[in-house]
């Protein structure tokens, strides 16, 4: 990207997404992209289908650009983030000469990414892209009084990441959260708060509600499972906010 | 950061602090931060007690500018370069809006550097803070031919890490250096010289002198523990220095 | 480098390189250098014999500078870009003051790596290097219809990787790599092809021909080890190319 685009920013984000975890990264990248100025380019390459026929799919929003494979790894930002303009990037005049079949993060998705921060237009780079691959929402709802969730991934620590995001939360007084037989009083504002063992609920680095135990795994404690249900009881303040 | 600053340039030192370790975490901090141009600010994030009513602290040495949480991170920074201004951060306007309880280096400790880079004045976060957490200091005394400390750390390797910091060698001739039962002659110039299994000690990453066994585990083959007495044996060179 | 050179970029290429392992340093070496702008400054630091007598060296090759322990690191960079300046860095008013002697990568190859990015010029770090360390060069022989390569390297996951280049393959026609009782009858775009249990040949991040086994290890599944001999039968294509 340099050698495209000497006077480019670039963040690396993190290197640590489970090998194949489209899911696990369609999350990180929802919770981490608006934290950047606007017109970054995210470049997100979780790819296990590298090699097939699976297109890569250059998407501008109001403030950014991603630049990611069609396999739904998209589809977590869009939700909040509806994409303005789709393109199936196809032009190999930008990809590095000789490009391999295995590594398109350095030989496709790198220059692509850099073409474009030096001001190549998104239509330069293919046709519109009007069919683009999702990954299935998983279940979530909201009633009057309860907001109802479900397990959507466990991580290498054993804490079960809910499908509630933060923001559901907000300006809600929160009288219970079920799971399982756990009825959890309060969220908790730390993993380090709280009895050794005691079950907690929390908001996570992916801005969900968690279900965690402190200093222990819950998938083992509480044999927790993904699809378990997750119910939050609220009732809405009445006085002033926050 | 970026979006605050854009024109900061933003250098990881190290992500590999063990969780929750902040004595492991004053040393590195300790070891690392000299070697960076004046005006850096040092960002340091090892919070086991996040979410807690600990404060976050900024503070000014004669060189740099430093942000932790006041849990004794900069214990060992201070002995080296104490500060001239000390700050409680709690002006609640230089956090990102809607602030969680858990991700403070993300949403409190990454702005405040930001602003802080960009030219805000350190009195504008918060008040001056008097009283500060501080580490125990470890074993260390100096007698007319011996140096006493103690094993401060051992890290993953096994390796003892001792409170004897690298500048107390300098200009010494070292006779032996007694751990246990055992009686080294001199410093390794590296894990690996010397024979398997052979008991050395060596200035390690942290600066200071480190009881090692070559390719194996000092813990387990010398069964070292946390303040385990290390003496070293000297005399004063009476010729030209080094 | 930032404290001697403040406008150099700096980018990590990769700190995962395994202890002590020169040859996979040296493989890395050779596959990433050539994708970076004129000018860059590669340094690698894969250094078992770090205060020992070996030497430092500077190297200059049409396009890059790069700096290197003299323990054959960069034996394959040299096979595709001969160095046209060799230089024994010894001029120690380029070193940290009071250089460890087990820390050379922040001691002496930062600070030199970063004078020279601001145009401190090759001659003035030490000496010519006359005669330099090398690698054995692995097996590699090209016949009428035949190469011949054999395993050089055995990653984590247990895939199998030879001394066969991509480079070697380009504009022919495989027809089978052989492998022990193995016949592949083709070239795999993908770890992700195939069955799984399935013994694949394809192209690895090293830019070099690899066996694999699909989701398992070609160590174990097909008792793979260094020095066994891969064989690629091929036609030269005789229309047009690619």
């Amino acid at each position: 990207m340099y050698r495209i685009a000497p006077d480019v920013t670039i963040i690396d984000i993190s290197h640590n997404v489970s090998a194949h975890s489209i899911f696990e990264g369609a999350l990180k990248l929802r919770s981490a992209y608006r934290h950047f100025p606007t017109d970054t380019i995210h470049v997100a390459v979780v790819d296990p289908g590298v090699g097939s026929e699976r297109r890569i799919l250059l998407a501008r929003t109001g403030e950014y650009f991603f630049l990611a494979p069609d396999n739904g790894l998209l589809t977590f930002v869009f939700d909040v983030s509806p994409p303005l303009e789709l393109i199936s990037v196809e032009n190999s005049r930008f990809f590095l000469p000789g490009a391999a079949t295995t590594f398109h993060g350095r030989d496709k998705f790198a220059p692509v990414a850099a073409h474009l921060a030096k001001g190549v237009s998104p239509e330069s780079f293919g046709p519109p892209a009007a069919e683009i691959t999702k990954l299935e929402h998983p279940c979530l709802a909201i009633e009057e009084h309860r907001i109802i969730g479900e397990i959507i991934y466990i991580d290498k620590f054993g804490n079960l990441i809910s499908s509630i995001p933060h923001q559901m939360l907000e300006g809600k007084h929160i009288k219970k959260i079920l799971f399982r037989e756990y009825s959890i009083k309060a969220l908790s504002p730390s993993y380090y708060r709280g009895r050794k063992g005691e079950c907690m609920a929390l908001v996570n680095s992916f801005d969900n509600l968690e279900i965690a135990v402190n200093q222990q795994s819950a998938r083992d404690v509480l044999k927790g499972e993904i699809h378990d249900t997750v119910v939050v009881e609220f009732e809405e303040y009445t006085g002033a906010g926050t």
